[in-house]
């Protein structure tokens, strides 16, 4: 029964063209979904005068929906009984206007596709700001026809001419480093008038934007990823679009987008950013609306995800570009601000097409009730079911850069990720957590941290040991900063050290590093090296041990491995009396530096060398 | 069949008084109680030696139990087929000691012991240091026999005077003030040599300071101040008692008291106060060990409530109180340091009891998620059940008296207040847990908000209008502060004016007050008076408003009334726009300010004082 609807249609296909000024999202769909009841939106002028038809068997017409806008029309088809992949004519009548016929493609499923699988407490995750990152193609920096059409590297906020050819580039790199999981900040097309390089205010949720590369490129870079056992997770927007997305010329229907009145007077109504709402059960209707319904900022329009249109739209959106890309997960932005109802029915919708996909929310949030609040799993007392796999763990992201800053004190120091971490009691599934020191949207952790290196090798080597799915932003392992200007986006977010043809100093290679870049890097590729194979790391049981003296001790521990991390705060070299760690059995045993490769026998004391982090294990090679 | 047990054992009477060395634990007990499975503590030189029998229908000896110390014999006694009160028989013999008989009391319960109640939202508890408060009773000050006799109010940590009569002489001052409870804290016998006064290193645990007076006092005052509508709460240890209990003299067994060979060797070893540990399920067994037995000051012996024996006397302890004393609540002291999985037997045996009953656990923690675990109804992950009805609310303490003090701006001053109570949503019955703006460990209130009684009115009212069990540490009213001393108990624990004779300044009268302190002490019964009948405080709607341009509104709907409270930072008088708060109804209504008395209409907007609290209500009288 395959390819049977392109056999008997065939004769149709000659009647195609009379269409192609219809745009129809999602542009394809493939045979052999679990969601394969979808819903087309076509767009072009009067086109809800139309009549569609479908003659197949396998093929139903299930609704034909207008809104108060002539100019768009919503197809729902039901694909469950269709038998093969091909062309599916739609045949368009109207009384006034001339009959025609659109195609619409069906395809075949690749095989990989039903194997996919998100990140997961083996991965470590490696951010990057696709414009910051490398310059592969020059050729693209400037696309004419775009709004923002200039391209200048000393502009914080301009573009600077990284692209998807740049990542492709440099996967060895990222291989090497042991990094395996990639999240380009989003890589649609950003058509605005300015700051258009951190990509969140899409203008076209179905193209790849043409300064970072083509949509071939976009699948190139996956399958290259995943050729070297690397996932591509890819950075979503469900809570609002950028102000120049076509939409807004020719708005689909009243309530599209929240505010649209506003709008439409060259006003804007803009969120209260009151996060505390989705949970609070004292907030006011008034609070609520506005945090749901106000704009991110006035240059990026909300989107009115109760309109099941639109909600139809965005889930099979996510989906398609999780079929087209071969996503190994997706990161959604601004995870409270979308109505909530939706964002369960989204994730809900993914989860069910994909069983063992990861998707990660944010919650900005140092609070973990928030933060848990999100995670599937959770016991909610207003029964809110997230479906969401995965939330950022910010609670502990400060609380490992406060305890390594601060000074040691019964109630300060090392105790404050001591009792952060304690906090996962709490969670319904910590291991699934992401975790970071920093990300696109904070000052870089080499910051927070006062440009200290020993403290930052102690941030890095505690999280990477943690049951969460780290995440390191592009460029912390060569010690990338902004102090200059704490708290500027476009300086968080620094060209990356070799991206570009000329760069004195080049981070893939090693070039022109300074000697605590070039230690970083090491440290950084021996752990995530160490990491990536760790049974221990990955699944294995955690003890730790409140601080004493200014050391905090963690152990990971599987059947054939003992992982074992001790933060030293204390200036000086010290002796550790290991009697208080009995129970964890390693007495007489052998261990190895993993930085150092040196092996020592864990009795009775252990010297430890001044501030800094140890990191061992009873893996002897 | 009442008295059934006096007379058909009445011949037996004749050989009590052989048995008069024996102390014995609980001294007595009642017929009726659910908790009909007692079992006696006795103390005498080799009491073991003993076989003991019981001639009765009624009452069954199910088990003589020894310990490794035979000066110690515990009987588990069936009460469960008692009929009536009276006197039972134990009948004492051994092969080399003469045979007696003890005649052990069964009491009828009072018949209000079966309406007992604990303490709820529609109350407002008085904390009070006994000490401190007022000392009535000047010829206890000083009893012979006891290790610390001196009285000095001079002295932050010594004796003052106070005392139960001193209580007692003032239930009218704090029935007038609007109070529905008194917590004072611990009145048993704390026969230490110093410090004595704070109650918490208990010698005796059935027997009442007599410093503080006798039984018969405390009974009178729990009866006096029911008949006021005020219930009395007891303030409770499990945890440890003072070094000086008599136990310590003669341990009842080799595994009485936590770490008890140290304390033999004249050492102690401290507890590490790492409260988490009980919910953190990567916590060492080490760490778990020494937080859970280690003493929580050299001073005070850490009980071992995993020894069965001493886990019933305890459960008994509590039980004897509430009956003797016809309780309306228990406040538990140190709630995370005894054995936890004992502690949840404690409060599951009273509240099977008692089961309108409420108790209260100091869980000194910031952390919604640790004081959340606490309370029975949490959906604890370790499926732990507290049976606890009440914690204390520290993480909204902080953030009132944050709140309350920092500069207004999008994350600091009054959001921390909205965002603290948002955190609601993840307490099982937040309606049910104790919130308050200092205790008897804290800085003063007034303290901590910098002397300015306008601060401290904004904080009162607000934490007056919470669904919540509001606690007020005596002596708020007249602004009593520790700025001389932060952080110091003693002072902390300042002379009540007027509770001496010869005080120059009587806060019970106001003579000698400054015109802030009446005002105070005035505004603070006008709230409490207004809170007492109101049904909208008591359990009413929560709906409130994120602060915007410093001012935070909030609003308790009944049926019958809308009781009002807005927070206003700004220094000057303000215009409130009114529209915001449309959703509450109000518009066109009549409001009363509960303070000031004039009455206002609740349209388009209102006019707001400067910097300060306003309370409204629909209740024009």
């Amino acid at each position: 029964m395959k390819n049977s609807i392109v056999t008997s249609f065939l004769g149709l296909f000659f009647m195609i063209g009379y269409g192609q000024q219809v745009k129809i999202e999602p542009p394809n769909w493939w045979v052999g979904m679990k969601h394969n009841t979808i819903q087309l939106m076509l767009h072009r002028e009067n086109i809800s005068a139309y009549d569609v038809t479908i003659k197949s068997n396998e093929v139903k017409l299930l609704k034909s929906q207008k809104t108060d806008n002539p100019n768009y029309l919503f197809l729902t088809l039901d694909l469950s009984k269709l038998t093969g992949a091909g062309q599916i004519p739609l045949h368009f009548s109207a009384k006034t206007e001339k009959d025609f016929v659109l195609n619409y493609e069906i395809k075949e499923r690749e095989d990989k596709a039903l194997q996919i699988k998100g990140f997961d407490a083996s991965d470590v995750i490696y951010l990057i700001t696709p414009d910051r990152f490398a310059n592969g193609d020059p050729s693209n920096d400037i696309v004419k026809g775009l709004n923002e059409t200039q391209i200048d590297r000393k502009d914080d906020y301009g573009r600077h001419g990284g692209d998807l050819k740049g990542i492709i580039d440099h996967l060895d790199y990222i291989e090497e480093m042991g990094f395996t999981a990639i999240w380009p900040t989003p890589l649609l097309i950003n058509d605005m008038k300015s700051s258009s390089y951190h990509g969140y205010a899409i203008t076209d949720l179905y193209a790849v934007d043409p300064r970072f590369g083509t949509l071939e490129e976009y699948i190139d870079l996956s399958r290259k990823a995943k050729e070297k056992g690397i996932k591509l997770v890819m950075d979503q927007v469900a809570n609002h679009i950028g102000r120049e997305h076509w939409w807004m010329k020719d708005l689909p229907s009243k309530d599209w987008v929240n505010y649209q009145d506003e709008f439409l007077n060259d006003s804007t109504v803009v969120t209260n950013h009151r996060r505390t709402v989705n949970q609070d059960i004292y907030a006011s209707e008034k609070d609520k609306k506005l945090m749901a319904e106000g704009w991110f900022v006035p240059s990026m329009p909300d989107m009115n995800q109760k309109n099941p249109l639109l909600a139809e739209y965005l889930i099979q959106n996510s989906i398609w570009w999780i079929e087209t890309l071969q996503l190994g997960g997706i990161r959604q932005d601004t995870y409270p601000y979308p109505d909530k109802e939706f964002m369960s029915d989204w994730a809900g919708s993914i989860m069910k097409e994909y069983p063992e996909f990861s998707i990660v929310g944010e919650e900005w949030s140092y609070n973990p009730l928030l933060v848990g609040y999100w995670q599937q799993g959770a016991k909610n007392k207003d029964g809110y079911e997230s479906n969401l796999t995965s939330t950022m763990d910010f609670p502990l992201q400060k609380a490992i850069v406060d305890g390594v800053n601060e000074e040691e004190s019964w109630g300060t120091g090392l105790v404050k990720i001591y009792e952060g971490l304690a906090n996962d009691f709490a969670y319904a599934h910590p291991e699934k957590i992401m975790a970071f020191l920093d990300n696109h949207d904070m000052d870089r952790a080499f910051t927070q941290l006062k440009k200290d290196p020993v403290k930052l090798k102690m941030a890095l080597g505690y999280l990477l040991a943690l049951p969460r799915i780290p995440q390191i932003y592009y460029g912390t392992e060569v010690l990338i900063e902004n102090s200059a200007k704490p708290g500027d986006h476009g300086l968080i977010r620094t060209d990356f050290p070799g991206g570009w043809k000329g760069d004195k100093v080049n981070a893939f290679t090693g070039n022109g590093l300074s000697k605590d870049q070039l230690e970083m890097q090491s440290f950084l590729k021996n752990v995530l090296r160490y990491r990536k194979n760790s049974q221990a790391i990955h699944q294995g049981k955690l003890i730790h041990f409140g601080p004493e003296n200014g050391v905090y001790a963690l152990f990971r521990i599987s059947e054939e491995e003992t992982y074992i991390v001790i933060l030293n705060k204390n200036e000086k070299a010290i002796e550790l009396d290991l009697s208080r760690f009995e129970e964890i059995g390693l007495n007489d045993k052998k261990v190895r530096d993993i930085i150092s490769g040196s092996t020592k026998t864990w009795n009775k004391s252990l010297k430890i060398g001044q501030k800094g982090i140890t990191l061992l294990s009873t893996k002897l090679n």
